[in-house]
């Protein structure tokens, strides 16, 4: 309202006058006065102390009524801004601190991004597949129940649930009633929610192979797990060592392709995991982070099928669609379900709109479909990594290559740094294989040198320009 | 195919007949015959140590290639579902563990729901506003960059902070930055947080309200603290004893609307608990879970923009749209923020999606909008209950009405257990005060007996049902 503007009186009472300018419009008089108040305080320009003007000549001033100013004044009393003494009258509380002034700026946030990402856990998010998956949540709001809006079940929506466990028993030859899985945030949040129900049920230690990612050690032993590491070889991890250790209460293993070796895990060692959690009374955890993917025959099945009363099984959507849904699961032992369902408790379930949505997803065959046409691009990608690599460095040899969205280019013992140090000159990040190593590893046990290159990360366009600044550094 | 099916020999084999017929089909014949085999094993229909018929042999019972049945033979002994040895041929696995039959039916899970509820966390989920949060996630997933699909900012998305920083400033009058608030699944995961981050700071006692919810006092006990009760009366909890307590780091308050009693925190609460604050370095939660919903006037404004760095502020989506959704946020001092990173580094983020999604309704005002239609249907709600009292139980008191979902019906000293009971009967669900009494309350602290009622828990439909039923209990 311009005469707010125009009114000198009121702005150079509270150097406010753009503030009651900006707010004073139409219905909106006495929140807005309240609001530029508030503000005035907030910002310095009405000091503690300050006394205000009596409501008559306030409202006068703004050519409001008086019971606006009253109003005003009182819910900034009753909010702690203003006190009010008899005799005087209406003051800026001494407890209302001016705001600092200092605000991160955006820029601040943002981080410089290298030229070329091959590193494990990024993948090519220009393939998610918006518009099928908004006619999938548009399927799954439409027919959800209004209960599903609700404090849903902890363990998961029962829609998602039955369409994975007939997914993962098709897939991946899981043996998954819906009733045994639970849905989670994530396999950092799932396996979160396995190591504290077994720390409850007073587990000292989980066996890990000797090569992954440090984040999940770094988990276990957050929870008040000891991690004794498994060496891995050409065969997987040497789950025939298990027997030697002491206290191990479970193995956590990815039997479908090693990460980041790339091996499967050999008949022989599945053999020697299962005997191992039947004699001791073990458990094996089964991280199938990639299953989906492998390009030289079909899918070797999930372990859990073998058993499913030792073996939980981890699956989650963030390599087949993305990690930005947050979206995982875990089939379980019976006997583990309450336990884990309390250890749930204790952090919040996945949103009720997002199951149902991937539910719907499912069921629908779009996943399907999506799988296949992200395998197909991903085969291409390691094809044109092996090509490429074959033409300008014929000496590195490339192992893993079965299965998975990540391959090894095996170097010349003593080069990796090195290799790693050239790859960052030519803004090319991608991870050296003594990154993975469990720091307990055997000193003696000399590890090959290698590079893991996602060849999963990149879009299509960027592809050809990392796959060039890789060859380029190769020895 | 129905060779395979009319084929006795392999039927009578495997008894897997009916299964090799719906498999075998087209260009899935190896993956048909695969899944059948494995299918057997698993349903025990091929026992372990059973010998399969030589790989010629079946392949000509069967129409299909030799190599189909090799590889499929080598496929299931790569997973351990078959063994081969030199000389004894193919067999099935010992180690091969026929699935358990018994399935926990759907029924079993389902619970017996009462025919009234109106008990606190139910809200009329009928009114979620479908079309315009699918509408918002449209206009989210469209204009999402392809960046948004991968592993996210743990404190949350950018755009849901910064619209919630315009949005708690001009609605709740907090002090938001965006680089400030930090998003959680659930107030209770945002508690979760933060109490494990003053721990971790050394924290040993959080003061509570001597009324709320079990569940936060349980979760705070849970991380190791200790939680000393502070007494609620007419003006709210009694801040003014904080000073008394020993080796309390921090209080936890609902200050617009003590739940459950309803009351708001007197301005000389308020500026008492700052002073406690600033005097012993303490640090203040707020609670603000049903702030929006204020019906004598503007909502009492938030603790926090008093003192940004003495008050962490809690809001959540659960009251204000659906529980489902699984979003809440936290505005932290900035001292703390990379304490709470760190302890939520440890669960996982809120699905990228969905906050994108909730970040387009909020700034396209479709959020305001629902609020104030919401707010309007509950305050007629809370007129029902008012007026309806007056008629059928004149002696009854409603107090905390001013705001939020619920209200306080005082009942005669002695009869709130008799008033459940006859309501249980009547099929009614409602709190008594004395749920939501804190355990280590003083004995000698006698509280007025009470029903608890959420006017909000049912659909428009039901609620002259449920508060019929309510009037008929009443003494």
């Amino acid at each position: 309202m311009p005469d707010a503007h125009t009114n000198s009186t009121s702005s150079n009472q509270f150097g406010a006058g753009v503030d009651l300018h900006l707010e004073l419009a139409g219905s909106r008089r006495r929140a807005g006065l309240t609001d530029a108040l508030r503000d005035a305080v907030r910002q310095g320009r009405l000091t503690p102390g300050t006394r205000l003007p009596a409501s008559r000549a306030l409202a006068a001033d703004l050519g409001v009524s008086r019971s606006t100013v009253t109003e005003c004044y009182s819910q900034l009393i009753a909010e702690g801004w203003l006190t009010a003494q008899q005799g005087s009258g209406t003051r800026v509380s001494q407890r209302a601190n001016p705001r600092s002034t200092t605000v991160e700026t955006q820029a601040s946030r943002v981080l410089r991004r290298p030229t070329h990402g091959l590193l494990p856990g990024a993948a090519d998010f220009a393939e998610f597949p918006r518009t099928q998956w908004l006619a999938a949540a548009r399927r799954a709001l439409i027919t959800a129940p209004h209960s599903a809006f609700g404090y849903g079940d902890p363990l998961g929506r029962i829609e998602l649930r039955a369409a994975l466990a007939d997914y993962l028993s098709r897939v991946r030859g899981v043996y998954a009633e819906p009733e045994r899985i639970v849905i989670c945030s994530g396999f950092h949040h799932g396996l979160t929610l396995v190591a504290q129900a077994l720390k409850e049920q007073g587990a000292q230690a989980i066996a890990v192979e000797a090569y992954g990612l440090s984040l999940y050690r770094a988990l276990l032993n957050d929870v008040g797990l000891r991690i004794p590491p498994l060496v891995v070889d050409e065969n997987g991890a040497r789950t025939c060592d298990l027997g030697a250790m002491r206290d191990v209460s479970a193995v956590l293993l990815t039997p479908a392709h090693q990460f980041p070796t790339g091996v499967a895990l050999s008949p022989q060692r599945r053999a020697s995991v299962l005997d191992w959690a039947r004699t001791t009374d073990g458990l094996i955890l089964e991280d199938d982070y990639d299953g989906e993917f492998r390009y030289d025959r079909k899918p070797i099945g999930a372990l859990q099928g073998l058993d499913p009363d030792r073996v939980l099984y981890f699956g989650t959507a963030s390599k087949s669609l993305a990690p930005a849904l947050r979206v995982a699961w875990i089939v379980v032992p019976k006997n583990l379900l309450s336990l884990i369902a309390e250890a749930k408790g204790r952090v919040e379930t996945v949103s009720a709109l997002e199951q149902l949505t991937l539910a719907e997803f499912i069921t629908s065959g779009a996943f399907d479909r999506h799988v296949r046409s992200r395998r197909q691009s991903y085969r291409r990608r390691r094809d044109d990594l092996v090509t490429a690599l074959k033409q300008t460095a014929p000496t590195v040899r490339v192992t893993g290559m079965a299965a998975g969205l990540q391959a090894v280019l095996e170097l010349p013992q003593g080069t990796e740094s090195w290799v790693l140090q050239a790859a960052a000159n030519k803004g090319l990040m991608v991870s050296g294989m003594g990154e993975f190593r469990h720091p307990m590893l055997d000193r003696h046990f000399t590890a090959q040198d290698a590079l893991v290159v996602n060849y999963s990360a990149v879009s299509d366009s960027a592809w050809e320009g990392a796959l060039h600044a890789l060859c380029s550094v190769m020895p």
